[in-house]
């Protein structure tokens, strides 16, 4: 019988509530503005109000196999509750799971967002057909998501792939973890935008210092934009990035000699002013990768770019569900 | 019915064949040199010899599950070939599986040696009892194994677990895999020398000097003593190898959220003087690791010392063919 699932993409600022088919498809898409200042229950209701309008009205799709929602934070896989997410002030300790589950009586997973990505494009993007993946998300933060025999690997707490805390520089600049030079240092949003500053400030980017003064403020778009235009400064941020990607794939690659690593998030959109550093450093670092380089007719090891945008996340969200049904 | 079977630990030195009951128990070990200078066919036929041997006296014990043999070097799983092997000149690219099961008429299973090593501290060393596990080994080299989900992880080609290859400084010493820096450099017994032999021509060690006058040489268990004596340089050279192990065990914990990291190998005998910096650095570099210590009655991320010594690859290699007999 047919069947289809709701996928949620819980952010700290949008909350987007789709029904896909079992092949994938989005059939409908609802997007809101998470208005996390009203209130975690204020929320809740919302997200369970668009969720149960979506199953109504899709039902003619076959069953529904339940609700996936990804969430920016770590989940207690065991409780399905919140242990720590900064982007949702009020929802730790609090049995999301269970709630949502009780009003809407279907199945609910929450599962970590950069899992839900991971996911995704394993299903529908760049791993598809893959065995295992493993996902780095250049957002905001560097997320990540370990993709194992075909599901996600959760670990003993439910709080693997924190893949964007791997240290590339003992030395390098402090992180919110509590380390120093993680690679969500060189390779976040946030990390290029820093570089970016500091590079203005030191006096030795007068294109990025245009901008500065043209916007009031500098993205990583714009630093992509002056790398493709050849600005040395700009080039420079991307070389870093794509240094620091290095550096962490071809540990992964070395420890796990897996079939693929997908880059996907925000920054992944500057793909072709970091990657040729990146896989310079790979190849240079990781033995492994440079004994597996993918040849015509034998496997090798792939680093792509993701492929799903935006919809990994909720995509593999909406997978969740369809996964449980199957292993029950 | 009861069973047995027979471990081989296939060294560049050493060759050690045991036969190992269900429980885990050496029924008999035999050791001998491998003699590598007479070349392949001669240690094949020295090895089969021995496993026939205890194969053909512990018949009482038992149905022969099989004989698991552990080999320093890179194995393509598929067809039982040693991809590369330095310590085993001319066994590369040869079907040694294929010999030894024809000679034996019994199931051969060949392993990375460190892989075994993983396997034998999981079955009956100090990850009794745990789901998963990652082990480093600290030799002339480093190595690894990763068990998830209680079997050897081996990656696409058999390549995974070459944990000694992480990097943990990307200015750090050259490494014979090609990148720099790697764990490699800093905490195998190797390491340990060089290091030793830096601070003596830098005449910032005349403890360590006088080991070498006197010996004529620097050993990992040298500078051991000295630290544990309190000589500052040998100190320092401990805490190195804390700090390395410390931050790739910070990345592991981070990416894998495993229940325990066990260090093994010879090196692992300097625990007391490295182990203080590397949960130091552990838990500065890992908020996975902060957010699951070990508490009472709260299952915890475990860093441990390696409990069976130099028999752990041998176990590992016997559990070899209990486990592929289980699974068939």
């Amino acid at each position: 019988m047919a069947y289809f699932a709701i996928g949620v993409d819980l952010g700290g600022t949008n909350l987007r509530i789709a029904a896909v088919s079992e092949r994938g498809e989005i059939l409908e898409i609802i997007t809101t503005s998470t208005e996390v200042g009203r209130g975690r229950d204020y929320v809740i209701d919302e997200m369970t109000a668009s969720i149960q309008k979506l199953a109504e009205k899709h039902k003619d799709k076959g069953a529904l196999s339940g609700v996936g929602i990804g969430v920016p934070g770590i989940i207690d896989m065991s409780t399905g509750m919140l242990r720590e997410s900064p982007n949702l002030p009020g929802w730790s300790d609090y049995p999301v799971r269970e709630e949502i589950e009780r009003r809407l009586g279907s199945r609910v997973i929450l599962e970590n967002d950069a899992n839900a990505a991971a996911l995704g494009e394993f299903w529908l993007g760049a791993g598809k057909g893959m065995s295992d993946l493993c996902m780095l998300t250049l957002g905001t933060g560097v997320g990540g998501g370990l993709i194992l025999n075909g599901t996600v690997w959760h670990g003993m707490t439910g709080m693997a792939g924190e893949l964007g805390h791997i240290t590339v520089d003992r030395d390098g600049p402090p992180c919110g973890c509590g380390s120093r030079g993680c690679v969500e240092q060189y390779a976040s949003a946030t990390a290029v935008k820093r570089m970016a500053l500091e590079k203005v400030g030191e006096r030795h980017a007068p294109e990025l210092a245009k901008v500065m003064e043209r916007d009031k403020e500098i993205t990583a778009k714009h630093v992509f934009q002056l790398a493709m235009a050849g600005d040395p400064a700009a080039v420079e941020i991307f070389r870093t990035v794509g240094e620091a990607l290095g550096v962490v794939l071809a540990g992964f690659i070395n420890a796990l000699n897996l079939p693929m690593y997908v880059v996907g998030g925000g920054v992944s959109a500057g793909w072709e002013a970091f990657a040729p550093r990146m896989f310079e450093v790979v190849r240079k670092r990781s033995f492994v990768y440079a004994a597996t380089m993918p040849e015509k007719n034998r496997k090798g090891t792939i680093i792509a770019k993701a492929e799903l945008g935006g919809d990994a996340g909720i995509l593999g969200s909406a997978r969740l569900p369809m996964l449980a049904q199957r292993g029950s």
